[in-house]
């Protein structure tokens, strides 16, 4: 009995799109006011969904509060209320793109989480614009 | 012309996790408070998706009105202000998690919309808390 | 500067709503599936609005970190996963109607934060009903 | 690195579902209120979903804006404030139901972004009642 | 103890706002896309708010289900899936307007409901415009 | 007859609260995550109330258009995606807490909108958390 589970969470953070080795002029035209030198930010949401085989005694794919308390000590912990260009030193050499932030925290939870669960996760970075890794 | 078309619906109901063939001590540690003698319920929010060919004549894929009449009588009749663990049959000796009344939900409807349509159920225990039957 | 601030809350409890001065019959006829003798539950969203004056030095009404603890202690840590009719000593004489439960935690709020804010509790039962004391 | 990136967007338009082949008995069977002579209308709201490679300079799958701007020139600059049935030519021949709608959007959007990204397309017709084309 | 319950409900219909005694190009200046003569439409959502004395019985200012009822009754059953011009009488002579729409709606549940309870309608054109009557 | 209307808006901005006239300890105390040297961020979403009486002729209390232009020249245009610290004069001396914020966007409205009309701004930092200016 194959099935996903999801965990919704949330988190407050600032950045700025810039790619050092473009020039202002580049800089501004593909990242119009994501390039505010003086950072802006966002409310991240965040929506994970882990896939696998549901334990036959406990009637549970995971714990949700185990899956709460691994999101919040690896993910809201690290990235609640920073500055991403600054304060995570993965941004040092990429850009905090949505799309990039999204496959980070991926990375961070599918490791934790173990091969016997897929993880797939959902960043929104507005309620309008959001992004999910891997793609079906 | 594949398409997959959405019902949203809701209910309410109590329950209580418990494992009879495990030790009081066991069963708080691993359903905390979900384990209170007394129960505890929720608002059950439901995706269903039924996913199939496009009639040609009619443009739909399956009346609306057909499937919310459907789950009504099936599922929302049958579950709406009621005590999982001690009005529905079959959590006598079945956990009614999340993943295990998905379960039962999606067999109740698959089974009324027969074999040309394809059904996933989407089942919110809490707005950030849900469950998804089958899995992708 | 008079202002006021808001904080939502949710937790998730059980109720039944019966009066036992009332026959069976009357019961049913006034409370519908809401008298189930076996219960039946909700996820209730709070909304906690506070109003008072600006600190100058803080810019702050209240630190919303304090409203938060006061909430989480002595709201949901009293309600969560609970059974409003038998794990609550109020209920016992009192119908716990949406109307009576808002009433109670509103008294429980303004008493910690004390006489120099005005409090008013808005209180889901579902998205679709819910109660607000005192009245405007 | 391949991810998914959503943009929601709305516009309002009226509709009426009638077959012009069927008697209007049988429309009315088939249709109910939604076959009102005088037409009835909706808010939709859409979500696109767009997957292909990240690009590794901007770390962008697309420009939102450019997706966005997208959107507004060839979905709701053509449908807003629009009667479907009197105003779209598609809709002369084909029933306006929301299957037939999204379907129609989905090639439009494909069309303009090109074979190097698919496009899916989700029509709310209301919050409850919704479509996804094409089926996963 | 003076309460104030809430009860939510939804419908679907069309309009055009014109006023006859004007130009086609101020109709056109004043009302914009609002004015195309073919109709367009939208998913209204309205959240009735009553106010009045908790009966100390039941426990209830009013029973929702009787609430719900009237609005169905008297609000859904009145507007859904209808031409606010061509099929509602009131607006043959009145701008179907948002503001008028939600003043007539108030006027039919005030009545309604009688003289000891204070009936207060918001109604939502969108998400994001909506109108409520009477004033604070 | 006196209406009120209600348009939503949201932009984005970085912020750090920290109050000069305190030591480091103080404010660490105060603010803490929100102290944070290197800002973080929100999407500030906000919902303006306009009482006044409906003009008969239009229908209207307000345009629409009109307000929501106005909210995009003199409050989206002058925030979004910018640090409110460093990019917003008003907040050199001033803490950029929700509060004094949505007294800012306050003035700003009620000066553009004229005295005939009363405005109420509500201010969302996050979903959970927002501040609303007048009090009722």
């Amino acid at each position: 009995m194959r099935i996903s589970v999801f965990r919704k969470a949330h988190f407050n953070a600032a950045h700025r799109l810039h790619n050092p080795r473009w020039s202002d002029e580049k800089n501004a035209e593909v990242y119009g006011l994501c390039n505010n030198a003086h950072y802006h930010g966002h409310n991240y949401d965040m929506e994970v969904k882990v896939t696998g085989e549901v334990n036959e005694d406990s009637g549970y794919l995971i714990d949700l509060k185990v899956l709460s308390d691994i999101i919040k000590e690896h993910v809201e912990k690290r990235f609640d209320h920073k500055n991403l260009n600054l304060d995570i030193p993965y941004f040092k050499d990429v850009i905090p793109s949505t799309e990039n932030f999204c496959y980070l925290i991926h990375g961070i939870l599918q490791e934790k989480l173990g091969s016997d669960l897929d993880v797939k996760v959902r960043l929104y970075e507005t309620p309008r614009n959001y992004v999910e890794y891997p793609a079906d």
